[in-house]
């Protein structure tokens, strides 16, 4: 540990929450150096939805490298990125009727983001986007204007711009009559920018008919609706989109973490093809656009979703993620969450940094999150089994029991 | 590509330079689906440095992923990043007598560039950035506003503020005199930010007298001196920074594309000490920061660094591409670059896209940049051998005799 | 007036609103060059609250300007300067016991918003200032910024920032919590800069409670606490400042307008001593800050202030408005205001303008305020006589059902 | 003098220069209330070119009020603004042949620079502009934006955006170069906004070569060209404009301070027709716009321009003056100026400032201005007689002397 002591950057955080150094990872265990095993509730920020070295994924990237396939295109076409398209379209779009267009941008939510409020822009010709409190969409200047938290925000270095803030989950009444009147000072904006479940700002699940209202308002006014799944979609909610069967009709969505499957990186964003073809070729680049083995990974990953058997599945553990966390939830406490997307709001940063370092001792990776870091966010592989994520809830439950005799 | 046009975003580029479906690819060659073979002097936009599926990194991938190392792990520290950064610090920074720590950022060059700027106007608590004319820097917003192109900073669709542009290789005659001046209007800068070689810009090579002058009016202000090598880097140039023997010692330097070396990104700053600890933990992070696979290509690229030998032969294959490039050279056009990047200006956009056009259909991939695309760049992977390099030039040559004839 | 049209900028407004060329002006009464006279409802934007010409004021100037008094001198120090600030701080400062720095501006209302914002910004080292739906504080890109008409701000040919803008009179219900919470994005406000009655936003009038909750609100923040009185002081309302007796406490209080009197320009600034300190000698300065007519004037016009005589007239005659404006409005229309600036909110602006052109037409000047100008605004001079009073109100009955008809 | 320190600013920026009360003033000579007469070779900063209390505008204005004239009518027409629009097209614009609109603003310099910019920023939708090191064009935000002054723009306490800023004087060799490349990342400018001769900035005199280079720059892009003659304008070198001659066609020139004449405000700009129309009715507005008394002592202003007599002595007045500064002034020192604004930059402004205290102390009234006040400005009312120029030259050279023994 004193190489990244002696060489790597004071601005590594999860070095800081998990003190050891990482070895090799199965599925939802990750073990370190010393042979000790972890529990994985951190899942990779969101993105091993699949497992860590997901069986079927090592054997199609081992195969696709073994092949000469291509793992590195930019924005050309290649076979494998045709293979990915054709499984996501098929799998993902065709059944639910839907009409997108795929942008690739570089690997990262955050460009993903960019990319969505650019389009936004470019179709409006306004400026202003609305977003919300506690919302976390990147930490590049266009999409860190859009993230609500301080801590990142005085990062910039420089003032963060065109974005209102209105409060997450709260009605939009008077809203309408404000944005209406020339003379309010409120400019029609360009796009609203909301995560149907904010992950990062504390698990906090957005009621599907305010989803429905700002869908409406946006569109009222001409501007884009943009759902931000980066961290809630591919199959975290129990279905693929945390948002399905809402009917919300977004104009844009914003994919990445889970998307490639394996861990290697991959975003990519679906415009509806009005706003799309408002984009000339070229005007958003990114070297790191076709990305080979993400697209094999992605395809496996597709296989999850041919049929609901994994989304049922995953439904069923995130029930008994919720049952247990309301068990071990104390008076004032409050659990939220959706499908294996689950946090415990202890309400209490210091407490909950506590049992995050508890639950670290006792071999399980546990992430916090919100204001204060004071959510316990549980985000396990949604492939985790249920002995392992019985045995990570048994930890959790006899660290915050610890974490309070510590207090 | 019906498919692509289908269902992919009209922002795709390079798909339309190089209208086929690559299937596989090896060291300085892609190979399309029917079978057509094509050298690459494009190499991945720089990323390719050793080559497409390079044997030793394809062979050191495949354990890793057979012996479940960790492909994806945020900022943890894992026994892969160790390694990595031990045989990085070993070989490129012991040398030189260099000290830095390295962060590891979101793993575009966007990323890395908007974590430099946030660093130096944390440091300085200024706001305004020197960047330079043709400069190019990324996409995302806080990039995008040292990025000089209009046609990516009109898709922004919000003013890009709180950079200062000077025109790139001009001496700063009479700049000192305004800095000083409190009330000249000029602000002392956060940073000055500049790529030793422009490539997108147009392979403009900057003179090493000039980078030391603004080193030092960079020092003289207090201003952090920024070395983006993000594409020069990594040994494209003939040693592994495009800088090395300049004496400029940068207080950040960012690197990305060929630093992980097989196609999988990573990106990562050098930062000096005193600088670096200016960062609080996780004010800037990124999901993919933690990339296992580029980890151990990037190891392996190390090997090609620990003599000589595969510099030289760099500088020796340059040589060659800068001769023919002389010889085909017509009256007015220049040639520029450095080691194994080369651009040829051919002055004249229409006919530089012409001979790319061309060069396709022979079999060559090659790229244009500069204003317009006027600039042939030339930029194979390193490791390319003589016989495909000479071949390609040959096309290239054809191609510019049959483009004129079409003009 | 073909002169006008020939020779004067396009931007000219009220030129068109009341198309003749006016050659004097006497109390409630202006007569153009034909002769015909016009009662004065419109009050010069809410200058001439002693009416034009004032007797004792014109006296005074005369004496002035044939003594050699100084009529500019910036902010050197001048008999006049001084008889000035001291009949102002003993006849308004002194019986409400307040102690304010007087600060004199450039003499327009704008600039004292613009230097009031600044103050606001160098105390706190923050930049966000609220303002309100429906705001007016002036014209030049700092004061406009924080004003709401869509027109006035699409003319600014840059983004408007640093100011958030919340609905005005509404309860800020659950913006505390998002304010308190660093995670929410909204950031602690500079300012909170607010009309206790909203002249050319339609004559809105602010209740006491929720300009209480929002001083304290400030307060808590740690904000800045503005009321820009700029339109509604100067005793319009029926007492000097339009917030008396509300216990409010601002930190700076804007005036313009009416202060110097006589329709010669004057801008002051009142700052609470603890955050004036801030100021260093000269950084905020302007040339016409010294205007020795206006201190004059205004010197005079403190007279109106040393009993409530005057001020229980001008209550009284705002009652007769009041009335009147009652009996007039029609089934949907509203009434609102406060002494003698009183508005009737037509809800429709075509109907208004309307009601405007034939007022003018009968000899009555009336001006139109609010989105579309759909608000009638009475701000008469204050030493208007009864018998004026009630002419101008009989011709705006009559024009209103002549609007009618028309329409 | 307690009273001022008791209640005013902490802003006060001349009072603490000049450390007296004045009581009255004649023409170029200011008397304090003890009694003491100091010559004014500061001019109310450039307003009073026709002195103090000049006895004709005196008559003039006393009239005016007796008749009970309009003197305050915001942008309504009047019979006075009437005769001030011709006598002024008649005097001033007709002799250049010249066909302008006059767009009376907020009667400040800023405010007359504000709405330059934003119709320059309306007619080319375009938002960067063109202004000068150690410019100088107002306090509120938008031009603000353009002053160079550090002191002067951290105030602000916001970034000041949109402006571009390039060396007063200096060639613009390889710029047309820079605009003309649309990778070059310099935007086209809305306007290039610039004074023929800077006077707060040190009295910087434009080449007129350099100035014709820059319209033609202007030009070719299809920016505005501005001419700031808010200071150096209204006689004040020997000409009407300070660019006389000189055949620049600006496209809007801004005039304040002088044009009114007596010391009450006005400000106006010329807009070419052609870009005028651009403005809808009440874009811009403000309240005291259409002042009465100013336009009656800029009436007889006009008076001074019929023939070339006022002119010619002031030009003869301009050269004694910078004779006597030549004679003064030591080595490394230097004398600037046109007609009766003459600068002796002393290269030092700890010493410049014991100039002007040695003065005042003397009874001359002298500004600073510069880097550091180190230029001696002198800009006395154009109608000083030759005994008060002499004897206030005489003052300043004793008080260089003076000054150096004490340094």
């Amino acid at each position: 540990m004193d190489l990244f002591e002696r060489w790597e950057s004071n601005v590594r955080g999860y070095a800081r929450t998990y003190p050891t150094v990482f070895k090799s990872a199965s599925n939802a265990r990750q073990t370190d150096e010393a042979g000790k095993s972890y529990i994985d509730f951190f899942g990779g920020a969101g993105v091993l939805n699949f497992g860590h070295n997901n069986p079927r994924m090592k054997e199609a990237i081992i195969k696709f490298i073994e092949a000469d396939g291509i793992p590195h295109s930019l924005d050309m076409m290649t076979t494998t990125k045709r293979d990915f398209i054709k499984a996501f379209t098929e799998t993902i779009l065709a059944p639910r009727g839907w009409d997108y267009r795929m942008q690739f941008t570089g690997p990262t939510g955050t460009n993903a983001v960019e990319a969505a409020l650019k389009l936004a822009r470019r179709v409006t010709g306004r400026k202003q986007v609305i977003a919300f409190t506690n919302g976390f969409h990147g930490m590049t200047l266009g999409a860190l204007a859009a993230t609500a938290n301080a801590y990142f925000r005085n990062a910039a270095g420089v003032p963060l711009n065109h974005v209102e803030r209105l409060p997450f989950g709260h009605p939009l009444e008077g809203m309408e009559e404000v944005y209406a009147d020339p003379s309010s000072g409120y400019e029609p904006p360009a796009a609203i920018l909301v995560e149907p479940i904010q992950a990062e700002g504390g698990v906090n699940v957005a009621d599907a008919e305010w989803l429905k209202a700002i869908r409406k308002f946006a569109k009222d006014r001409g501007a884009l609706f943009i759902l931000d799944d980066i961290q809630a979609g591919c199959g975290r909610t129990g279905s693929y989109f945390s948002f399905d069967e809402m009917d919300l009709d977004p104009d844009i969505i914003t994919l990445a973490k889970g998307i490639g499957g394996f861990g290697t990186p991959l975003a990519m964003n679906l415009n509806k093809p009005e706003f799309d073809k408002h984009w000339s070729p070229g005007e958003h680049t990114g070297t790191f656009r076709g990305q080979g083995i993400s697209f094999i990974a992605g395809m496996v990953a597709m296989d999850y979703f041919k049929d609901d058997t994994f989304m049922a599945d995953v439904r069923r553990k995130g029930e008994i993620m919720e049952k247990r966390l309301q068990k071990m939830a104390r008076p004032g406490m409050e659990v939220r969450g959706k499908g294996m997307m689950q946090g415990l709001d202890t309400k209490d940063g210091a407490y909950a940094k506590k049992v995050v370092a508890e639950c670290f001792e006792n071999g399980l990776l546990l992430g916090g999150c919100g204001s204060e870091g004071r959510v316990a966010k549980l985000i396990p592989p949604l492939t985790i089994d249920d002995a392992d994520l019985n045995e990570g809830l048994d930890i959790m439950e006899a660290a915050m029991e610890a974490a309070l005799v510590r207090a």
